[in-house]
Formats: C-alpha cells, sequence, structure tokens
C-alpha cells in the first residue's frame, strides 16, 4: 500500500508556481457542486467579473480555460488563427518560441520577430512586418517573457494593429495580477493567463478574455476550430449566463480556488499590487547586483515578478540550486533553451512577493556563497536591499 | 468587495462529478510544490503506479492529461488519427456523437456505426465495417455511455483489431474504478478516462494510457500532432522517469488529489469496489422499477454506476429534480440530446455509491412523488431495495 504523501516545506520563489494563500487553499477543499449546479453557476458568474477586472476589461467573453497557461496559448491561437493566415509573432524567448509553433500547428504561417533573448520587440519592427507583408490576421506577443525576465511594452501596439486590420493577441501568463494588463485601454483582442503565478492560485486554469471584434473574426471562419476541447465558439454556451449549456464538466475545485485568489486581488487592490511587485523587485536586484548577479534585459525592460539575472563567472549554478532546495526548501528557477546554467529566474510572484521573502532568499545565497567560497563579506547583499526598502519610508501596502 | 463562498450540502448523484472523500478534499489543500521539485516527481510516480493498477495495465505510458475527460478524449484522438485516416466509431449516445466530431476536427474520416441510443454496438457490425472499408486507423468504442446508461461489451475486440491492423481506442470516462477496465487483457491501445466519475476526485484530470503499439504508430506519423498541448509524445518526456523535461505546468493540487483517490481505491481493492456499485445499482433499479422507471439498456448491458432510466408518463420530471436539489440538495441527472425531458441519469460513482445513498434518494422521491399526486403508497420502492439488501447477507464490501 502506498504510504501517506505530506510535501516539504517550501518557499516558492521560481517562475511559478507561487506560494498560495491559506484562503485559497481551503477554497480547494471545499465540497463539490456539480457544474450545472444554479449555486456553481453563481460561482462562475462571480469569476468571470472578477477576471474582468483583474484584465481591467468589459469583455462579456472573460472566462478560466480549463487546462494551464499553455491551454489558454492554444486556446487563443487555434480559434484565431485559421490555416493559410498569416500571423507575425514575436521570437525573443522560450513562449514566443512556442507560440510560432502553436501557429504552425494550427495551419497558420508564423512571420517571426526576432530579437536576442532578454531583448523586447521594437514597435517599429511590428509596424515594418505589418507594412511590408500581405494581410496579416494577428500580432502575437508575450507581454511578461518568463524565459528572460524581459517585460514587452505594448503602448500604441492596439492602434498599428487596427490601422492594419490585424487583432492583436497577448500573453499575459507572468503579469497580470503583478503589472498593469489593461486590455481594454491597450486594445487587446485576445489575452490569455496563468493561474499559478501573479494571481498565487494553483496551477490548473487559464484565464482569457476576448473582445467582441475578435469573437466577430471567430463567426467569420470557413472551418470548425480544429480543437473540441478547447473551442471558444462552444465553451463561450457554457459560460454565457443566458445559456449554460454544457460542454464539459468544469474543473470545479479549481474554479472555486480562483475565486478565492481573485478575491485576495480585489481585497489589496491593483494599484497597491502593482506597487508591492515593484518595490520587493527593486530591493530584490539591489541585492543581487552587490553579488554580480546581473539582470540580463536592460533597466526599463524588466520585469518586477520575475528576476532574470547571469550568473558571476565560475559558480556552479546547479550545485547551489540543488543545496538552496534541500537546506533551505527554497525554490528558485534555472535558465530554459540557450540560457540553460546561464541565468537564474527569481520570481516573486503574488504571495511570494514579501520583503520577508526578499531578506530570506538574498540572506541564503549569500550563505551558500560564502560556503562555495565565491563570497568573503556576509550582509552585503542584504544591505543594498534594505537601503531600498528604508528609502520607501512610508510603505504603499 | 465580493462575499465569502459557502457551498451548499449536496448529495451528488448525477452523471458526476461524484462525492468526494474528505481525505481527497485534504490533499487538495496541501501546500504547493514546484511542478520539477524532486518531491513532486514522486508524486508523479506514485500516481503512474496507481493509474496502471486501476487501467490494469504495465504500459510505461500511463499518466493524467491536464484537462477534464473531454480533454482526454481529444489527447487520445489526436494523437492517433492523422488527416485521411479512416476511423471507425460506435455512435449510440452522446459521446460516441462527439468523438465523431473531434475525429472530424482532425482529419479523420469518421466511419459511424449507428445505433439506437440505449443499445450497444454489435461485434459483428464492428467485424463487418472492419472488412468492408479500406485499411482502418483505430476503431472508437465508448465502454461506458454516460448519456444512455449502456454498457459496450469489449470481449473479442480487441484481437479483432489486430486481425485489422487497426488500433482500439476506449472511452473508459465513467467505467474506470466502477467495473473492470482489463487494458492489458482486452488488447486496448489507448484507454482514458475522468477523474469525477468512479474514481472519486474533482474534475480536472484525464487518466490516459496507451500502450507501446500505439506510441510506435505515434513515431511514425507523418504529420506533428495537430494540438502541442495534448501532444503527447511531448507530455511524455515530462513524465517519464528518466527525462522530466519541462512541457507545461502541472496541475499539483489535482495531482496531490487524484493520487489520495487512487490510495482510497488501491485500499477498498477493485474486486470489492466493482461488487460494491453491483449491488448499489442492484439496489436502485429494484426500487426504480417499481415507480416506474424503467432502465433504457436492456438488462445486460446495464452500467452499475450511471443508471438511466425513461419516466413514468405524466411526470413533470424537471420540477421534480428541481425539487430534489432544492429540498433535499440531493442532484440526479436530466437526459441530454435526444433524450432530454424522457429520462433520468442517476449516477451512484465512487464514494457516491453507498447503500444509505440509494435509500436516502428512493425515500426523497418517493416523497416527491407523492406531493405531486403520482404516488399515493409510500415504501414500495425502499421495500423493494432493502429486499436486494437483505438478500446478499454478508456484504462483500
Amino acid at each position: 500500500m502506498m504510504r501517506d504523501f505530506v510535501p516539504p516545506q517550501r518557499l516558492l520563489l521560481g517562475p511559478g508556481p507561487s506560494m498560495v494563500h491559506p484562503r485559497v487553499l481551503q477554497a480547494l477543499a471545499a465540497p463539490l457542486l456539480g457544474h450545472l449546479d444554479p449555486a456553481f453557476l453563481g460561482v462562475m458568474t462571480d469569476v468571470q467579473h472578477l477576471l474582468r477586472f483583474v484584465f481591467a476589461t468589459a469583455n462579456p467573453f472573460t472566462i478560466a480555460v480549463s487546462g494551464t497557461g499553455s491551454a489558454g496559448m492554444e486556446a487563443a491561437i487555434v480559434n484565431m488563427v485559421e490555416p493559410g493566415d498569416a500571423v507575425v509573432v514575436g521570437v525573443n524567448g522560450v513562449f514566443g518560441t512556442r507560440l510560432a509553433t502553436v501557429i504552425e500547428r494550427c495551419g497558420g504561417k508564423a512571420i517571426r520577430l526576432e530579437i536576442p533573448w532578454g531583448q523586447v520587440i521594437p514597435t517599429e519592427m511590428i509596424e515594418s512586418a505589418l507594412r511590408r507583408s500581405g494581410p496579416v490576421k494577428a500580432v502575437v506577443l508575450v507581454h511578461a517573457e518568463t524565459s528572460t525576465g524581459a517585460c514587452q511594452p505594448l503602448e500604441a501596439i492596439g492602434s498599428l494593429c487596427r490601422d492594419h486590420n490585424a487583432l492583436l493577441i497577448v500573453d499575459a501568463v507572468t503579469s497580470l495580477g503583478g503589472i498593469p494588463v489593461d486590455v481594454d485601454r491597450l486594445g487587446i483582442d485576445v489575452c490569455y493567463s496563468a493561474t499559478q503565478k501573479c494571481l498565487s492560485c494553483p496551477p490548473g486554469l487559464a484565464p482569457l478574455t476576448i473582445s467582441p471584434r475578435a469573437l466577430s473574426a471567430i463567426k467569420g471562419h470557413r472551418t470548425p476550430c480544429q480543437s473540441w476541447y478547447l473551442d471558444m465558439a462552444l465553451v463561450a454556451e457554457y459560460w454565457a449566463e443566458e445559456s449554460r449549456a454544457y460542454h464539459h464538466t468544469a474543473p470545479i475545485s479549481m474554479i472555486y480556488a480562483l475565486r478565492e485568489a481573485l478575491r485576495l486581488v480585489e481585497e489589496e487592490g491593483l494599484p497597491a499590487r502593482v506597487a508591492r511587485h515593484r518595490l520587493n523587485s527593486e530591493a530584490l536586484v539591489a541585492g543581487l547586483m552587490e553579488l554580480e548577479f546581473l539582470p540580463l534585459p536592460p533597466a526599463e525592460h524588466r520585469l518586477p515578478m520575475l528576476t532574470c539575472v547571469t550568473l558571476p563567472p565560475h559558480i556552479d549554478e546547479a550545485a547551489i540550486r540543488r543545496q538552496l532546495l534541500q537546506i533551505y526548501g527554497l525554490e528558485i528557477g534555472g535558465g530554459l533553451g540557450p540560457l540553460k546554467g546561464k541565468v537564474w529566474r527569481i520570481g516573486l510572484m503574488g504571495e511570494s512577493s514579501t520583503e520577508a521573502n526578499v531578506l530570506t532568499f538574498l540572506n541564503a545565497l549569500e550563505e551558500m556563497l560564502i560556503q562555495f567560497g565565491w563570497l568573503s563579506t556576509p550582509g552585503i547583499a542584504l544591505h543594498a536591499a534594505a537601503r531600498v526598502y528604508s528609502r520607501t519610508g512610508q510603505k504603499e501596502y
């Protein structure tokens, strides 16, 4: 017989999942309701209201896809891209690369805008791609590239897309709930996210919002969506308050959890939440730079919830990460793809973004570096972080 | 600000989700681990062992797909069917109909074997389809058709498929954990299920097992799988103990819950679990028949975990179901598609399959029927059920 499982204690400071508030864990454990029970349909309505709030949108179609963030990505693409469609996609990390693959798997023609990892796609590059290509169905950009820590500017892209009659699709997996994702103001047509990053809910759902303009485009498609499970025209019938037609059994417990996680966002307020992410990230970066861990993206394009740093020469990064996990129960992320072994990715997402966690991590890192003979003076990173915190005086959160 | 949510108490006797054991709810609420944490990888290994046990298979590829049962269906089809492939599919209910759609959406040619709902597909019909069609890539059958309560016989189909060089794909969404699903003995190549039926775990995962023969077929495909999220060649790299390569973030909490739900199955033992489902179903049917609710499928093809009954004339089925929910907190299912308004679907799945639940439901139903003026003598259904229970003497569970 298989033994009981008690998870070891972990401080999750990687690229997600992030720490989950006890209220959210408690919501997960609530007794089940049927997926057509009026009481559960009320929970769905609540989740839709709260998602519109975090996405800053009035889009009626705002739901949680029954899968992880990658399912949200696939839902966004397979519903918008038909065989033969040209799609401009920014490729400056793992997730842009993956998007191009998903576009091609549904018969689209991916026009890749390739830029070194850690950089962002310049607006002029998008504009020139739109100008020199024939008709473009959509422009797809990753707002927060989790593999590099770069924050893609989105101002002006929405109107550029409208000028060229293209839809704007944005991956907000890591940004939603940590920096503003102003869907309506930015003119984003399709925006998807994930629950386990700055919303601090367990992984398993993908928030998704689709503008009326993009919904009309779906209605005009010549072919049915290649995915039945992710066919948003069908899924919409279940989420729409006026129909609630069965499509597939919703992941009840995860929807409970998302409702509670979003309530916590609402209670904190988006401006305070954004300020908290910014402040803790600033303190973390100040400390890391003292230790010669240098942010990969330029200062103006750094994400506050995911800090990607290059490593000082000659350190055994895998050994340090392993010991941070084994000795301190502290998880951070390594590099993906070509950045494997070359960077660390430290996440301060949602509940994980606290002053205590920044100090705990920097202290553990200093201890490790001293033990590995790479650092002699303890406290320099903590000191730099403390300077950031003291400077802010009255905390905004 | 949005208010607290406390779900009303429900007795879930519909077509799923079923009742969830407190140990499973508690597992859901355990603190998160990262999806690449060695402690979490151990949980995945446990889940694979336990799934092989319930599927009665030695297939190394035995995993939980990160989506609900419908995602399992789609994963089975999009990984096996390439554009132009002919696929024989049994269509005798909602889920067979849906399978044919999914096959066509990935470019397959669905050869529909249509049979009245409530009946099962005769083996001779499958054989003759295999003989008269050209090469057939796969035969797809729904083991437990949740829309009709019919149990598809699977004996002999596996060898028939091998004789015609076709794969056998089986939908075991509602059967797994309630009746034997002997994947290896029956020669099933691809078998998928869902967590919220007889495994009594919340919805959100789809157990899936693929035979080495079917995996070779995938490797020989001319085109990549149209779905990136459900591309099992990629997902296999994450679940394989020797690689554990990141594909997408696993739904951590749901995997915890599935592990615990499967442990409960292991503790009870499959033969005892099957006997329990059979006995409670027999008592339920005996009671229902006294009230003129008659099983749709013939006696030899009835599912024990999902009883689909036609209704006595002139009863207001929707009103009774609504009151069962509102007054008794008791959920049962109505009919789907052409059976809407014509049948009820009463589920006794996993934790929901108990003597207490059978008696509670029959009693509530009698009270309703008396109130609606359809029944005058109370207790006849309860009496019939009690006769079944007393006959068994020493209980097998």
